[in-house]
């Protein structure tokens, strides 16, 4: 939660309703040939519209430099330090594939590798064997047994999985098996604190069970874990702000996310549309929604600056019926930015839109990276995004006499 | 104070002198019609000619979303950690009307409230009370005697009061009466620390006389508490920045709030033309003035725009006499923003200029809350202020080596 001691304090319940829509992978960059952003390219009348009339400004998810990953991405735009309440790699790899982790339970991320007959690592990927043949190995995992222990083992894509450990006083500083690195022999999983003890001596014992499941086959004949951690000890958003806050997203880490700060999560389709369908429904039902936009961020991480294109103008053509829904504050925002001409998620600043009955509009006359540096917001922390959206709605109450 | 540990080592006395000119309520926000706030409607002649030669920005008193009272608004532009330094109600209240708050007191702040024959609540206000016939009643509370310490009543406008405990060991986590709705008894203050389980039997005691006092009459028959609170530890300004601070401002809470931060309080008068003759006749006492303007808070507070525009060029008016006087860095800041449209203080950021022999223009053209956005100190939070004033004035030596 935001750095603010006071916010409970100064939070108050209304019947206002506020739609934050996180447009994953939003801010880009330009293209080396036009010298304009996706943003700049795309044709995004609606959009711009509703800039026109916005408070606009651009977030930094962390800290300046800073790329962030989609868990410290979406945590600030919750308001919640993304430092302070990390995620581990196995927490965020489970919650991302729809494992339900509960607390104190230890979560890896798990690859196949390809030992030789002295052990040594030929392949850290196990060639990136295909989903169809990594499956059933899963399966074969998942059946090993550790004593005091349960052991589950879930297939992600290709050469990789997680592995979840539940059971009593499991810590979760054990360090990553993964030496890196080819021609050296797997690392034994040790334990950085005392506490840990016990996940460092099952998780070897996973291993050398897993070794004789997989040892006799020429390829992803052996297992690589790294990210162990648990659930961090986040505190209730509704609670905080005095909402009630709803998850509207297809992808299941999103709601995995949302759901781990304690938004309820609505059951929803595989499309933005049907994401709108969900919102309409539910409307009556809650005072805040995070509303997940995914397609901009996968065509950035694709390195498709046309896709990325049509994905916002995808986007665009749905703003109309979104604001048809009458909520009363609505933010536009990213979790990062994915530049199409990095093909990855990238530290830039990401833009920002604040619309409420209050808003007149900044002389901002589009909505893209440029345009949203002139606001009235300026540069903010991404943290400070929720606290506005509250405020526009009428649920911050005077901080001091 | 600022949180920066080598502040002393870096704080240098000097003979320049700074006046921080404080425009309580300066920030507004665009009317419906205009498009402009109260700032852009308002003819400002000398204040946008002051602007051209100023390095401009926007201050955020306490953080981005969050409306600070009148008390975090002041404290930051003194310095202080506004969120660290929060003063309670109560104490706020008595040095808003001019109570001299001693180190370990308690204060409170007291409504005449009217309960019927079973004690229960019936008005929280007494029917908003007129002074004339609440003063007596608070002469009457004044009178209540409470073993071991000295309690003082002091009567504020209509159906409010101000009471002070004076005496040993008392806490001031006490919790309030006002159940803040009718239809039920008060509450019975109750300590949320050992360390103020006195104060709570003393402001029982109280309560209980004041029902005794009060109990023959129809209406404002009984009193609420809320507010409890004493003095916070605050660093003394002037040693903390090698100054000989003087505060002139016309209302008692703010000379109040300079009072507390260390400032020397200068008798003046309750106009601005008052203060400036206070400072006229001052200049070669001191190194730093704090020097107050209320009535564009007043204006906007009333949801007058028009009041608003009129204060802020009444100011404008007076800015050629205060330039005259020589001060060698005038800044022109605000506590936090109050928009007409609002009618309320606000979250919204705050014009700033700082003017020195050093400052030749931003290329901002007048003083505004958009135009300020384009000056060279971009947004920053409002405990930059001073060390952006002492830097101006040539009381900041260089940190490290």
């Amino acid at each position: 939660m935001i750095d603010f001691s006071h916010i409970r304090d100064i939070c108050q319940p209304t019947s206002s309703k506020i739609v934050l829509l996180v447009v994953d992978g939003l801010g880009g960059y330009p293209g080396p040939n036009t010298g304009k952003s996706e943003l700049e390219v795309a044709s995004l009348p609606n959009l711009d519209a509703l800039a026109r009339e916005s408070a606009a400004g651009l977030t930094t998810p962390v800290l300046p430099g800073v790329t962030p990953g989609s868990g410290p991405g979406h945590m600030a735009l919750f308001g919640y330090d993304p430092v302070k309440y990390l995620m581990g790699r196995g927490v965020l790899e489970a919650i991302g594939i729809g494992v339900d982790l509960k607390d104190g339970e230890i979560a890896a991320r798990g690859n196949l590798c390809t030992v030789d007959g002295q052990g040594i690592l030929v392949d850290r990927r196990a060639g990136r064997i295909p989903t169809a043949e990594s499956e059933p190995l899963a399966k074969l995992l998942d059946q090993i047994e550790v004593p005091d222990v349960t052991v589950s083992v879930y297939p992600v894509r290709e050469h990789r999985f997680v592995v979840v450990f539940a059971g009593e006083g499991l810590g979760e500083s054990v360090t990553e098996t993964d030496p890196q690195t080819t021609g050296s022999a797997p690392l034994d999983p040790e334990s950085l604190s005392e506490g840990s003890a016990v996940t460092a001596r099952v998780a070897r014992a996973f291993i050398g069970q897993a070794r004789r499941v997989l040892g006799d086959r020429e390829v992803a004949n052996m297992v690589l874990l790294r990210g162990f951690s648990r659930l961090p000890d986040l505190p209730d958003m509704g609670k905080a702000y005095k909402l009630t806050p709803a998850a509207i997203a297809a992808y299941p880490m999103y709601r995995g996310l949302a759901q781990l700060v304690g938004m309820e999560v609505l059951q929803t389709g595989a499309t933005f549309d049907d994401e709108l369908d969900t919102l309409e429904q539910n409307l009556g039902g809650h005072d805040f929604f995070f509303l997940h936009y995914k397609p901009a961020d996968s065509a950035g991480e694709d390195g498709d600056f046309d896709a990325k294109v049509a994905a916002l103008e995808a986007l665009d053509a749905r703003i109309p019926r979104l604001r048809a829904l009458g909520a009363d504050t609505l933010v536009v925002a990213g979790d990062h930015s994915t530049p199409a001409v990095m093909g990855n998620h990238s530290w830039h600043p990401v833009p920002l839109l604040v619309h409420s009955g209050l808003t007149k509009g900044d002389g901002v006359e589009g909505f893209s990276e440029r345009q949203c540096a002139a606001g009235s917001l300026g540069r903010l922390p991404a943290t400070s995004v929720m606290m506005l959206a509250l405020a526009h709605a009428g649920k911050l109450a005077k901080f001091g006499p």
